[in-house]
C-alpha cells in the first residue's frame, strides 16, 4: 500500500514544500489561441528553473533519519540535477550527482551552484547512471528517480492541486511528458478534485515513448531520441508512470520542433518569459490546434526555463521563419551590374527589411555567367510573404531556394 | 496648483489602474548581489511589456467626456506607443500612434495589435514628433507626453507605492532613468511615506542626459544619444521631471552596454526573465557595484521587456564574455601539420569547449608562412580564462588578439 498515491499524500506535499518552493501564479495568455481562454502555469519561474524541485523535495523530506545521514543520489544532466542539490541543501543532506564528462559546463556549474558533489563520469548517460548506482550501493545512499516514484509524483502532483485552487473551473490541463512523472500527478490530483478536468500530455515527434507505450498497449523503448525539447527526451516510460498515464490521462499528443521554436519565441516575446524546449511543448499543442479546446478554459503546465542561451538564437531564428516573420530567399541573379538595385528596390517597396544578404559566384549548380543571391529579411507574416514572392517572380528573378 | 503632485493622487491613479494592469510581485534575486539582499520589481512582465502603461492609463482616465471624444495622440516607436495603445484601448477611446517610416516592423505590428491608429511619417523620430504635434491641434486630440506630464509621473508613482507596500522596511529604490517620468513618481511615493528610503537612477553611459543636467544645475540637452538601452535613451530630460529628480533623487549613476548585457543575460539565466536594456541598467548598477548597497535591501526596477528579439543573441554573446563565460582568441600559428592537434588538445586539457573556430591565411599583418586560428570558448570563469591564456604562452603561440 506504500506504492499508491493519495490525494491526501499530494496534500502533504504541498505543506511540505511550502518553505521551499516559490509561489507561480497563473498568467492568461491571450496570443496562444484566440477560440479559447488559455493560462500559463510559469514553472520555469520556480526555483532552480524547473518543477522538478517539487518531487525531489518531497521525496527527500520523506526519508529517515538514517538515511538522511548517507546522502542521496542522482543521475541526471538537467532540471533533475539542479532540483536534487537544492533540495538536499535545504534539509541539510548531502547531494551527490552523477552526470557524463561532456555535459554543458554551465550545467555542470549550475548543479555545482546549489551545493551538489559532482561525479564526472568518462562516457554518456547511461554510464553515468551505472555509476550512480553502483556508488549509491557502495556508500548506502538513497537513489532519488527523475520521475519512476510515488513520492516524486506525488510532489509533482502539487502542480494540479495549484491549479485546482487557483482556477475551480478550469476545463483541461495540459502538461509536458518526458518519464511521465510530471503529468501522473498533475492528472492524478486534477482529477480525484473533479473528474470532468481534461488532461492532456504532449511529447515531442523525435521522443514519443509514452504514445507508443500506450498505443502498443505495454511500456516501450525507443532506440533513440531527438529533438529540441531534451528535458522530455526520455527513451522509456517509468512503471508506475504508464500505469497513471494510461489510468488518468485523457490523450497524449506530440509536436514538432519547429512547433516548439514558435511556442518558445511566443512565451518570450509575448510574455517576456524563457521557456526551454521540454517547457513549450503544452503551448505548443494548444497553439498548433492539436488539443480541442474551442470555448474552454485550460491551463498550459510550462514546466521549465533552463535552455542553454547560446542556442536561443537558432531557435528564435525557426520561431520566426514558422510564424512568416523571418524569410531567406535564395536568387540565381545574371552577373551583371544593377541587378542588386532591382532586387533590393523591390523589397524595399513591399515594406519588408532587409537584415542579411549575401552573393557567391562559387556554386557550381547555377551558369557559369550567373551568381546567387540569398538575402534574409524581415517581414509581416506569411501573407507577406507570398506578395514578395510573386513580386519577385514576376519581375522573373529565378528562386533557387527558400525557407 | 494642478500641477503639483500629491500622494493622494497616486493613491487615486493606484486605484485607477487595478482594471488594467498586472500585479507585479517582487522577486528576491540572489545572484545579482552577495553583500545585500536584492529584489526585483518585474515590470517587464506588465500588460504591454513595460510599465508605461501605468502613466498612459491614468493620464488617460483623467480626460474630460469632451477630450475622450477627440481621442489621442502620441509619438512613439516603442513602450510608450504599446502602453497608450491598450490605455485608450481600455477607456474605449481612439489612440493615433505617430512614429517615423523606418521603426521596426515588430514594435508597429506590436502597437497596431492594441488597436492604435498608427500614422507613419517619414524621416526620424523629430518629423513623427512635429506630424503629432500637427495632428493633435487639426483634430483637436490630447498629445499624451511620455514623461513630462504630472498625471503621468502620478501614474508610473504607483510602481513606488506598491514596493513600499510589499516591503515596508526597502532601503534603496533603484531606477532606470530616460526623460525621468518614472524616477520622478517612484522618488517622490517612497520619500512620502518613509523619507530615509533612498532613491538612486542610472542611465546609460551613451545618453547621460538627466546626470549632465544635474551636474550642470540646469536643464542640458544631448547632442546625440547612443545605447543598447534605447528605451531611455533620451536626449532631454522634462521641466518637471528635472525638478522632481533634483528634489527628490539621491544620487543618478550611469553603467555601460557592456555591464547591460550582462544584466540581461543574468535576468534571463537565473530568472527566466527577458528584460530589455533599458530594464536591466539598475539590476547592472547593483550588479557592478555603482551603488553603495552593502548590508541592505534593495528593489532594483526591471522597467520593461521589449526587446527585439534578433538583437539577442550579440547581447548574450557579450553578456558571456563579460561574465568570463565565453573567450575568443585569435592566434598566430606556423602553417604547418599538426598545429591544431596541439592547440585544440591544449584547450580540451584545460576542460574549456571549443564553440567557433576559423582559420585564415590572407592576414596581411602576419609573416607570410604563418596564418590566423581564431578559436571561441565556453569557459568556466576569468580565472579559466587566464589559466588557458598562461598555457597557451607557455606553449609559445602568439595571441594576436582576444575578448
Amino acid at each position: 500500500m506504500e506504492n499508491e498515491l493519495t490525494l491526501n499524500e499530494i496534500y502533504r506535499a504541498s505543506y511540505a514544500l511550502k518553505s521551499i518552493i516559490r509561489k507561480t501564479n497563473l498568467v492568461i495568455s491571450p496570443s496562444i489561441r484566440k477560440d479559447c481562454e488559455i493560462y500559463i502555469k510559469p514553472e520555469n519561474l520556480q526555483v532552480t528553473g524547473s518543477f522538478k524541485v517539487r518531487g525531489a523535495s518531497y521525496m527527500i523530506s520523506q526519508l529517515s533519519d538514517e538515511e538522511r545521514k548517507h546522502g542521496v543520489i542522482a543521475c541526471s544532466a538537467g532540471n533533475h540535477a539542479q532540483g536534487v542539490a537544492l533540495a538536499a541543501k535545504a534539509y541539510g543532506i548531502k547531494a551527490t550527482i552523477c552526470l557524463p564528462k561532456g555535459a554543458p559546463i554551465s550545467k555542470v556549474e549550475a548543479t555545482r551552484s546549489y551545493g551538489a558533489e559532482i561525479c564526472l563520469v568518462p562516457g554518456v548517460y547511461d554510464d553515468a547512471y551505472k555509476r550512480a548506482l553502483e556508488l549509491k550501493d557502495e556508500k548506502n545512499m538513497t537513489f532519488v528517480h527523475p520521475f519512476d516514484d510515488i513520492k516524486v509524483i506525488a510532489g509533482q502532483g502539487t502542480i494540479g492541486l495549484e491549479i485546482m485552487n487557483e482556477m475551480a473551473d478550469v476545463d483541461a490541463i495540459i502538461v509536458p511528458v518526458g518519464g511521465g512523472g510530471l503529468i501522473s500527478g498533475v492528472a492524478y490530483a486534477a482529477k480525484q478534485l473533479n473528474p470532468n478536468v481534461k488532461v492532456y500530455g504532449v511529447q515531442a515527434q523525435g521522443a514519443p515513448s509514452m504514445v507508443k507505450s500506450l498505443e502498443h498497449d505495454q511500456i516501450k523503448s525507443l532506440v533513440k531520441v531527438s529533438t529540441i525539447a531534451d528535458g522530455i527526451a526520455v527513451k522509456q516510460p517509468g512503471n508506475y508512470t504508464y500505469d497513471f498515464c494510461k489510468k488518468w490521462v485523457d490523450k497524449i499528443v506530440t509536436v514538432s520542433d519547429d512547433e516548439v521554436c514558435a511556442a518558445i519565441l511566443l512565451l518570450l516575446e509575448k510574455h517576456k518569459l524563457i521557456a526551454e524546449g521540454a517547457g513549450a511543448v503544452s503551448v505548443a499543442a494548444a497553439m498548433f490546434g492539436h488539443i480541442p479546446l474551442e470555448g474552454k478554459k485550460a491551463v498550459c503546465v510550462v514546466s521549465g526555463g533552463n535552455i542553454d542561451v547560446t542556442s536561443l538564437n537558432r531557435i528564435i531564428n525557426r520561431g520566426l521563419q514558422m510564424n512568416g516573420r523571418q524569410f531567406t530567399v535564395a536568387l540565381e541573379i545574371k552577373d551583371r551590374p544593377g541587378e542588386l538595385v532591382n532586387i533590393a528596390t523591390l523589397i524595399a517597396k513591399s515594406g519588408a527589411n532587409i537584415t542579411a544578404i549575401s552573393h557567391e559566384r562559387t556554386n557550381s549548380d547555377i551558369n557559369v555567367n550567373s551568381c546567387v543571391l540569398r538575402i534574409t529579411m524581415e517581414t509581416r507574416d506569411i501573407n507577406h510573404i507570398e506578395e514578395i514572392k510573386e513580386a519577385l517572380i514576376n519581375n522573373k528573378f529565378n528562386i533557387i531556394k527558400e525557407k
